[in-house]
């Protein structure tokens, strides 16, 4: 790892386009979240895929033992390598994966995967059997037609848990994702999403109970629903990802404050066209990533809002196309751009739509703490 | 360098996703536009954005002094340690960037740089002054109104020639990009916005000469021009980069077949949702990236068209939509899915939207010669 808290830095220095972190900001996000958690009673278990670096790990998890979600088995295995222990791989099983998911099970780790069918329940079931081992698995379910998943009230539920149950492998619970609450844009959808989450969970959970189920994990989450949920109980754990960093995604469902958004993209202007009102930058899909998820929102914010080094918002100012190592700015709105205020050298911030598609177009972040006066270079996890 | 022709690879036992090479396809590809570009008498310089692998230069570049256009300096800085010496850096130039020019033409390395405004022009002026160097400086020019540039009939023209030559800096010449032939869907506008190119570039160099100024390279370029061009007298360079691995989008355009794509993401069936219509795969944003850059063509390929694991393409499915780690395929236009074809575990290629994007998402490649049973892992440079 290359902490190095002592490490001088002017950020002003550095070879843009760059992704700056914010660490008292990511702290102060991540800190909210697991205190209004904890303080319901039931666990967090951070998805450690926005972030995907070691060196955020001791800010997401409190011990070795503190649970996690993953988004590959190329995570659980870096951090299994640092001792974490308690770990879900929160993508659809196949059986091609399972060799891995058993040498990690080997070291001792607790990794569960996750599967939503009966042909894929025979997958760690068959591959347990002929490998003498028990790989736990979570049974996913659909609390809101977004993705995969089972209906918690459909008789496949309690024929998949059976057939994991009396199989090899060790059923070990349900896990539902609230993926449509990010379609949710005032508090009342909101609310209803979080409650209907933990609501279709306590009801796979109830019925696995009455037929005679285990049900040890009962697993929610979504960073929307993760802010709204009112009461867990029997809920043990709540999954959220980007809550670390937030974006303007999460900005506009209300769950943060574009001041609470803890990663930014450092651009320099690189060029302008006056006549077409346009502000050339060096940071194009490759520092922003492409995603554009901000357009089906009230509020689209083309490829990201923008700020002055000082982290002042520039109003009315987008990113509002994006090549390779381009980007362009532009006034939406009625606003206009000041080019003498925007001069071919100066420095610009991105806010980005999606921290976690962002964060994924760079190797390393650069994480700056002013109140302790503090810099270190973080390495994300890449590939699968 | 990983290379090990070899190495022995039954692709279908690697880990999903990854990006696999098909190094035939590769070959051909690259052979037919340089030979194309070369028989009208001009040099192809192949732009490293696309493929950006030290282990890629060799098929790309046949000698040390071979051309080659890169998007970041880091590409130009990897190249230089290779030997390879004939660099432009086609991105606006701005002044933080110039310690780092500096260091490379200390290398021996004639690296140019782009530029296309008077304020711009005064910064490797006074950089070339203040450090005794000449930073080579090539003007763009604007051929289409695609982005940056000015237009070669404008006075600024000669007043930033003039400006570099006279300056510490040195005049090199006039570069353009046919950026709007991307929205070229048929051969007529296909050959005019080639021909336009041709013509814009010519016309600047014409200007430059007649007012007593040198302009020894003629730039210009773009994968669907680079195909139409009639006539290359007086253009001393070309400029692609995906023509390399092709991809929907140029399909779409029309200048490769669907068999032209030489880079495919492997990925497997992890789940189905049969009430919908969904096939889950393990390969979403981060293998695929989110570039919908056939959103805007005739043929709306979604986030890619899908071929069996024997490339065999699989009539009207797409993938539909991406998160991090899933993607869905679903059926368009009338066709339906036949989930007994496509059970959990099983293999899918998906033909990439952009191969830039795709190749991007991707610390390294899988390459593939079944011709000559080889296997190659290329390493992807990465940052800026």
């Amino acid at each position: 790892m290359m902490n190095n808290p002592k490490l001088n830095c002017d950020y002003q220095k550095l070879d843009t386009p760059f992704l700056l972190v914010d660490k008292p900001v990511l702290r102060s996000n991540l800190a909210r979240l697991s205190k209004e958690i904890e303080g319901m009673g039931a666990e967090l278990r951070p998805h450690f895929k926005t972030l995907k670096s070691l060196d955020a790990a001791p800010y997401l998890l409190a011990e070795n033992v503190s649970p996690v979600t993953v988004s590959t088995l190329k995570e659980a295995e870096a951090l299994a390598c640092e001792g974490y222990t308690n770990i879900i791989y929160a993508v659809g099983i196949s059986g091609d994966k399972l060799p891995r998911v058993y040498q990690l099970l080997s070291m001792g780790v607790d990794l569960k995967v996750l599967l939503d069918s009966k042909e894929q329940a025979q997958v760690p079931n068959q591959y347990s059997e002929d490998n003498r081992c028990a790989i736990p698995a979570l049974i996913e379910i659909d609390c809101d037609g977004h993705r995969g998943g089972i209906d918690p009230n459909s008789p496949e539920l309690l024929e998949l848990a059976e057939l994991l149950h009396r199989g090899s492998a060790q059923f070990k619970g349900v896990l539902t994702h609230a993926g449509e609450s990010y379609r949710c844009f005032d508090e009342t959808s909101l609310r209803a999403a979080a409650e209907n989450e933990v609501k279709a969970a306590l009801n796979a959970a109830n019925r696995l109970r009455d037929a005679g189920l285990p049900c040890e994990i009962v697993s929610i989450g979504s960073t929307p629903t993760a802010h709204r949920y009112q009461n867990l109980q029997g809920i043990t754990e709540v999954r959220a990802g980007v809550y670390g960093l937030f974006d303007l995604v999460m900005a506009g469902i209300g769950v943060c404050n574009l001041n609470d958004i803890a990663a930014r993209v450092v651009t320099t202007v690189i060029g302008h066209n006056k006549e077409k009102g346009w502000v050339f930058i060096d940071a194009g899909w490759m520092a922003l990533s492409s995603d554009r998820g901000t357009a089906e929102q009230p509020k689209d914010c083309g490829y990201g809002l923008l700020t002055d080094s000082t982290g002042c918002l520039l109003d009315k100012l987008q990113v509002t196309a994006v090549n390779q190592e381009h980007g362009i700015v532009s006034a939406v709105d009625g606003g206009s751009i000041n080019f003498d205020a925007l001069p071919i050298g100066s420095r610009l911030q991105i806010l980005p739509n999606h921290a976690c598609a962002t964060a994924s177009m760079h190797s390393h972040y650069h994480v700056f703490d002013k109140q302790n006066n503090s810099y270190e270079i973080w390495t994300r996890i890449q590939g699968w």
